[in-house]
């Protein structure tokens, strides 16, 4: 087997691996994987692979390593940075691990989950809670994201604050490296200080060293107490202060704390069915408050009520509402997690997940204001997310009646003036969505040059023939 | 600058860098610096350094990798693996981080301190209480340790189970590379998916990929509550139970969940001044339970009586004692933390550092007890721990009136026997003290090859003149 195939006879070879029956070849079978979601990337691919196992993953890339053919990785096709694109000169091999996609093991007395790397998160989700616990990534689209997909772009979401990112919530990984070579680092330890944290290397790392075929990761207990707050708020400046007295007062039973504007409520109510402001009263910024705790539902009502009074006393909180049930607290949560998908019938939306210093918010999102408006006075400003983790998803709608396509072609030139408020306060350009296709090059351009050169060398070492998502991450 | 430059040559330019003032070249003055605690290493060296600034630690890698010369780092001298001792054969230099022990600055709003890799971790621990917050890492050595060292080692310690081991506690680095280059990695955020995590590479590589200067820490909340008990127990399996309970009742407010065996007590009460038993009534296992509230002193008092007054009726826990005052809770914890001292005077003792998924820590225990009662059926094991970990301490004292150093020759056998029923139970056999000289080899033997390769790259990309802390971690 060498790189001098005829590419119909590579081809063959890689269907042989996993069958006809798992292989897609025709165009339009194949066509659903060449985009993503915002339409920013358009790839091509002769063949879309379906393992069906580890093994399988491991011939395929075995034969791609010897035959030079670069291979997609492709999980649950949810990711913002075209990571999960082809690139458009049509080598790519795409490899979706969507038959992968088991519950492995649950051991309640471990706590933890043993998942193929194609398991549906909420698969995983669902499988803790059979077992009274919890598994606590949360994010919009838990339906249809993989859990390899969610530990290569180690992804965040709306629990963070209390539970960490993916990197957390794992403990060990099954890898298949660029080579054929399958690592089995399924450990399930709390502790294990024996040697170099590769785990923590392939995660992140965006499908660029290796393919995750398995992982073994953490269930928590499930809270025994909730309670949800819809906050009204003068100001970003008010939301941190907030945020501090109710990180002082309820430590890590303070499980989100999110942030978001009158125009993403406004948006919200207006596009997406059934959904109501919580509050009559109109203010220009909001919060939402999510405490759990573990000993009882009086606690985490006692630690609400006694924060909001609090708030009040001090002026912090203008108005808020205390969701009164499982519903209502479902329906706050599902006003904030429906705010981007809301900015879509307003026309094209400019985006940046960035973070800062959680204390730099309130500056960094005035002056990020007055550099968008110095570019575009009309430009509508819808910036949302994570201020308990400092990660904001400024999100930049076009102006009223403006021509989308000219919007949406500023989008370099509009995050240029945006990423230069985040480098000022020592942020993040890539906070959470990862770097893909999307930001390679200006992360490249931004970050020390021995850290790229550091980066490059292990991608070298991990993968001599360079056939892993190439062109993703680095260049 | 080469290779080829005489011996003298070359250890005058080293000295030159720093000054003759911070370089120590006589042997009186170097010996403390060629062992560790227990006395199982002994090396050679013709240098000590002792860099002032991150600038200067630059100029000696630098010049170490153009002449080839190997560099041992050195931070607290608290480590038990022989990772800070040079080799026996006299070409290793030493570089002590002792003089960069600045508190860089602590910034309460974003929750975090910086500080140089020769920090002190009780220093640190005062600094975030100066400023009314907590840094969680605790451990033994607090008071000579050195946050370099705690990062390359992911030092864990009593608070592992709330907070999580170093790895858990930092945002950001600086490291001096072995070619001299320095990365500036000391981000303060709290989300930043932007590439191939490096921190979490130099995070327990032991000084083998590069010498960590600075960093960035977090700070956490200070509890506002806190209840220490210490429990008798029947069993290891009554322990397991009691700590499932404390798990699901009281969530992350479980700070701490320490094992003891009956023995462990009787040394420290016999051999430590000023430690007694806090319980009259007899029993073969003791439980410290810790649990920290973050609301108020109230929630804690309250947590801890139900948690026990369930555990007594469910016939888990035979007698307890909850500390009245906080000078009780420091008694109960100095207990714990003396158990290994006390095993001193009581001669011989052979170590094991181990981890097994929590629930296999009782079937660990009699298997462990089985096999080495089996090679010498008077040994004393005194096996204690963090069981909320899976951790466990196996030590292993000497029969009584048995020759010390014939006892100690066995060493290596007692370990073979202990680590086969670790890996029995998929367990590590160095779970929080890290690999140095002492498990390198059987690390490699236990490992699947891929691990031990990938390894190798790492360190061939990062260290190519294979000059940084040769001999430890791998061969």
């Amino acid at each position: 087997m060498n790189v001098t195939m005829s590419l119909a006879d590579r081809l063959r070879a890689f269907v042989d691996i996993v069958g006809e029956a798992n292989a897609l070849t025709a165009t339009a079978d194949i066509k659903p994987y060449l985009t993503e979601n915002r339409g920013l990337y358009h790839g091509a691919s002769p063949l879309v692979l379906k393992p069906g196992s580890t093994a399988e993953v491991s011939a395929i890339l075995k034969l791609a390593s010897e035959t030079g053919t670069s291979i997609v990785p492709v999980s649950g096709r949810t990711g913002l940075v075209g990571g999960q694109v082809p690139r458009e000169d049509g080598q790519d091999v795409l490899l979706s691990l969507e038959r992968m996609n088991r519950i492995r093991e649950v051991d309640p007395v471990a706590d933890v989950i043993v998942a193929d790397g194609g398991a549906i998160l909420a698969d995983v989700q669902k499988a803790a809670e059979a077992h009274d616990r919890l598994f606590p990534l949360s994010l919009g689209s838990e339906g249809s994201c993989r859990i390899g997909g969610n530990l290569a772009t180690n992804a965040g979401g709306t629990a963070v604050l209390a539970y960490g990112n993916m990197r957390q919530l794992c403990l060990g990984l099954e890898v298949v490296l660029p080579t054929g070579e399958i690592w089995d680092g399924l450990r399930r330890l709390k502790k294990d200080n024996s040697g170099y944290d590769l785990r923590d290397l392939f995660i992140g790392a965006e499908g660029t060293l290796g393919v995750i075929t398995g992982a073994v990761l953490k269930m928590v207990p499930r809270p025994r107490g909730r309670q949800v707050a819809y906050v009204g708020l003068a100001s970003p400046e008010a939301a941190l202060q907030l945020f501090e007295k109710a990180s002082q007062r309820c430590g890590s039973a303070l499980t989100g704390f999110e942030l978001m504007p009158r125009i993403g409520i406004e948006f919200t109510t207006k596009h997406i069915a059934g959904v109501r402001d919580p509050l009559t009263s109109i203010h220009p910024w909001y919060a939402l408050v999510d405490i759990s705790t573990s000993d009882s539902a009086e606690t985490a009502e006692t630690m609400m009520q006694e924060l909001l009074a609090e708030a009040f006393e001090a002026g912090l909180v203008s108005d808020a509402a205390i969701a009164s049930s499982l519903a209502q607290q479902n329906a706050f949560w599902h006003l904030r997690e429906s705010m981007s998908e809301a900015q879509r019938p307003e026309g094209g939306s400019i985006k940046h997940d960035v973070s800062v210093p959680v204390s730099r918010i309130p500056a960094f999102l005035a002056e990020a204001d007055a550099a968008v408006h110095a570019l575009m006075p009309d430009a509508r400003i819808c910036a949302f997310g994570h201020l308990g983790d400092g990660n904001i998803h400024y999100n930049i709608s076009q102006p009223v009646g403006a021509d989308k396509a000219a919007f949406i072609a500023r989008w370099r030139e509009v995050n240029a003036v945006v990423h230069a408020v985040v480098h000022r306060h020592t942020g993040s350009i890539s906070a959470e969505h990862g770097v893909g296709q999307l930001k390679r090059d200006e992360l490249a351009a931004s970050r020390p040059a021995i850290e790229t050169e550091l980066m490059r060398r292990i991608k070298q070492a991990f993968d001599p023939a360079g056939i892993m998502n190439p062109g993703k991450v680095i260049g």
